[in-house]
């Protein structure tokens, strides 16, 4: 691996960093879409283990900007290690993605893929900071910082995928809209685990956005929803630093069951979910081949964890 | 430019650091490679500007982590905004820089040159840290972090420059040189002038490595040539906190001069100077076209300042 050579100071939080597991959904999403038109997948595994490298160092830079101590419960790197082993490993892991996403690549178009979304996960990252200072980010608003933040990672990997299979322009176009609408979906069903999920099944406990005020779909929906008292409410207990966690999400599980947000949000979701599965039946591939990715999709959407 | 796009809060900080200025010796030296074999340099001024632009990547993370204030007499990003502005929008303009030097490009074996060495930077990054807390560093190893640090940068600027130029192999493989061998005259110049240069034309304070303990080969060529008294005269120092700034600069001065630490300085800048000069000359390009390039590359190398 690129990362077995000196200095150890700072390849070894990398091989931490990747040694943590996660779901690989990115690398996964990306063979897939590539084994749609070809059966070599080795052929790009440098490009698959690059988009793998990349999600992880926004993770790392993350983590460390959000003062978060934990990851995949495993301390984070700059606790571990410190602040600047996590911005120096970090800048390399970004290094490494592009040096991995360029290995025997003679397709400059993918290579322009992958910078411009990587820009544009910078962008939507920058928009989520902004946003915790302002209270008056609308859905829309909201909809584009997750497009950002989250889902154009997952639409460029089957994007890429098929670029590199030497798919019809068509199938990759419809591959990006599919990982797009499969990450809105996935990031809204995550909005709405944090307020009905199961403790069991979800990985997260219940209520944490709702404790840290964050601004997610549920709240957005609800303050555009809310009768002034029920505005005022909520805006009450974000200003309260004295509180009961229990009382706090029990007010605004309440609000957002009358003003039935769950359902608005499950509908939105539905929506994601419908088109991109329209889309993927769409695509100019033998249904049979089409089975492992609609399976795989399917399988961490309609997660109820 | 791609940064004048939302959202502000990400790029205010790019155009910001990028407007500071500075000598812009990167993208010059690829500029004239380049124009040593084409004359029109107007089509690599991407490449140019996403050298620049991947250099100030680094001085605003080097700035954070090293807690400095200033970067050419304006505020650093971390102190004008802050730590998770500096962290992302240093990332943005790695980004940037990778985005640039893939624009237009119908060469991977550039886009490899480019990551290659900016891994190589990450590495030179880690060992000067690395070497802060170690007090067994020698003179070879220190070069080998100088020459990742920073002469794999100019080295790359002219081998780019030339590539993109499609120049013959050996001329390319002359200029990675030439720019290793400047690169490191340079900064052993820097490293010279801290001790004895004239602190008028010198941009910085004289002794600013002195007083902070920094490993330069000064330090590590005196340490490896003094007497046990003197090198215990230098741990002392090193030890001390309470001192007269100019107390100690005098006293390292002192020991420097004994040992002809400057003399072994100045016979080390003039190897890798005269390498640097005849690798120019045996390029395969008629003399008179040389001359820009040996006049620039001998104005900041012979500087005084």
């Amino acid at each position: 691996m690129p990362y077995s050579r000196p200095p150890q100071g700072l390849y070894a939080p990398i091989e931490y960093v990747l040694g943590l597991g996660g779901k690989r959904i990115r690398p996964v999403l990306m063979l897939q879409a590539y084994n749609l038109y070809r059966e070599d997948v080795k052929a790009i595994l440098p490009q698959a283990v690059g988009l793998e490298t990349y999600h992880n160092h926004t993770l790392l830079h993350d983590d460390l900007m959000d003062n978060a101590d934990m990851r995949r419960g495993n301390p984070t790197v700059h606790v571990k290690w410190d602040a600047n082993t996590a911005i120096l490993s970090g800048d390399a892991m970004l290094v490494l993605a592009y040096r991995l996403m360029n290995t025997s690549l003679h397709c400059p178009a993918v290579m322009e893929e992958f910078v411009e979304t990587t820009m544009q996960i910078c962008e939507g990252q920058q928009w989520d900071m902004e946003f915790e200072t302002r209270d008056d980010v609308t859905v829309e608003e909201y909809i584009e910082m997750i497009r950002l933040k989250t889902s154009v990672l997952l639409a460029a990997a089957l994007k890429i995928g098929a670029m590199l299979a030497g798919a019809p322009t068509s199938d990759v176009d419809k591959l990006y809209r599919i990982g797009t609408c499969m990450g809105l979906a996935f990031q809204l069903q995550d909005d709405f685990l944090d307020v009905y999920g199961d403790v069991n099944v979800f990985g997260k406990n219940i209520g944490g956005d709702i404790l840290c005020n964050k601004k997610t779909y549920m709240l957005i929906q609800a303050q555009k929803k809310a009768s002034p008292e029920q505005r005022g409410e909520l805006t009450r207990w974000m200003g309260r630093d004295d509180y009961e966690p229990a009382e706090k999400i029990e007010a605004f599980t309440r609000i957002y069951d009358v003003l039935h947000v769950g359902k608005d949000c499950q509908t939105l979701i539905d929506s994601y979910y419908a088109e991109g599965l329209s889309l993927l039946s769409g695509l100019s591939v033998p249904a049979d081949r089409l089975a492992t990715l609609r399976q795989y999709v399917c399988s961490w959407i309609k997660r109820d964890n």
